[in-house]
């Protein structure tokens, strides 16, 4: 994973609200119940706020940008977010939206491409960014979080592969 | 990652070749230009090699079966693997043909769920297993190879899945 230049542009325009440790209980208490984060138990999620970034969002707020070179995956901690994309006739199109506990944009941190669609904050939003940077000093600094953590967003993308394939499939024998 | 129960019925019907260590220079002469391992090092795939078994199969056996429970990934070494999937009509559809350096089955490995389609191998075929026990073994007993790996198989389904995506935007837009 070699580092890879990033703009992180659109961060410069939210609000932040500084490292996420001071957040660790929130942190814990919000995403207690998430998936994502089911096997972290509290002294993980402290370790991880410390690496992480608090950002606050207001309603109309873009957090990612489609075709965005960056470098960032996020955790929603409070609020809603609306997934769109650009389809090829120009209009915008909504995918989903998601709430807190659920992760955004782990593809680009990981592979360094492009966004894949947009990201627009629907609520006030809070959320906590782990970047590339980040990511690759928890693993050298903590490597048993690190394999944690790499673990779980293998599983996550492994899942999400699985439903794009199958609705994939459906689409194709139709 | 919970240890699952695990089938690896199939692998019984394969000749097993031992364990990967005595293998490790072909192995690395094999995939030394593969992707997946561009940037693992002859001591990496050394190490790596100790934690994987080495198998064969001739033409027509089957590797992996469409549905099964069972928790290995396979890197291929030498020949060439059909991948096929049963359509909702019953019938075979094949996907795509892998060769050396390329791997297979990682989606199971990691989540557990049922294989997603079926590999044939075409020619004689060998190549090399990563159980889930094999990796949590390594991940704990070398976590610096271990992150590589985990840090490798992110990326891969990342990229995958970004294919996945824009192939199934493709066909929605349609």
């Amino acid at each position: 994973m070699a580092e890879s230049p990033a703009q992180n542009s659109l961060l410069k325009s939210l609000e932040p609200l500084g490292e996420g440790t001071p957040l660790a209980q929130q942190i814990f208490d919000m995403i207690g119940h998430s998936k994502f984060f089911d096997d972290f138990n509290r002294e993980d999620i402290q370790m991880l706020a410390g690496f992480m970034q608090i950002y606050r969002a207001e309603p109309g707020g873009m957090i990612i940008r489609e075709g965005d070179i960056d470098d960032y995956m996020l955790l929603i901690i409070q609020g809603k977010v609306d997934i769109v994309k650009t389809d090829k006739r120009g209009a915008i199109q909504p995918m989903t939206a998601v709430g807190p506990g659920m992760t955004l944009g782990e593809m680009s941190m990981i592979d360094g491409e492009p966004r894949f669609a947009t990201c627009i904050a629907v609520e006030p939003t809070t959320f906590a960014v782990l970047s590339r940077d980040a990511m690759v000093r928890l693993i050298i600094e903590e490597p048993s979080l690190g394999a944690k953590l790499l673990i779980k967003l293998v599983t996550l993308l492994s899942q999400r592969l699985r439903q794009t394939s199958s609705t994939l499939l459906h689409y194709m024998e139709r």
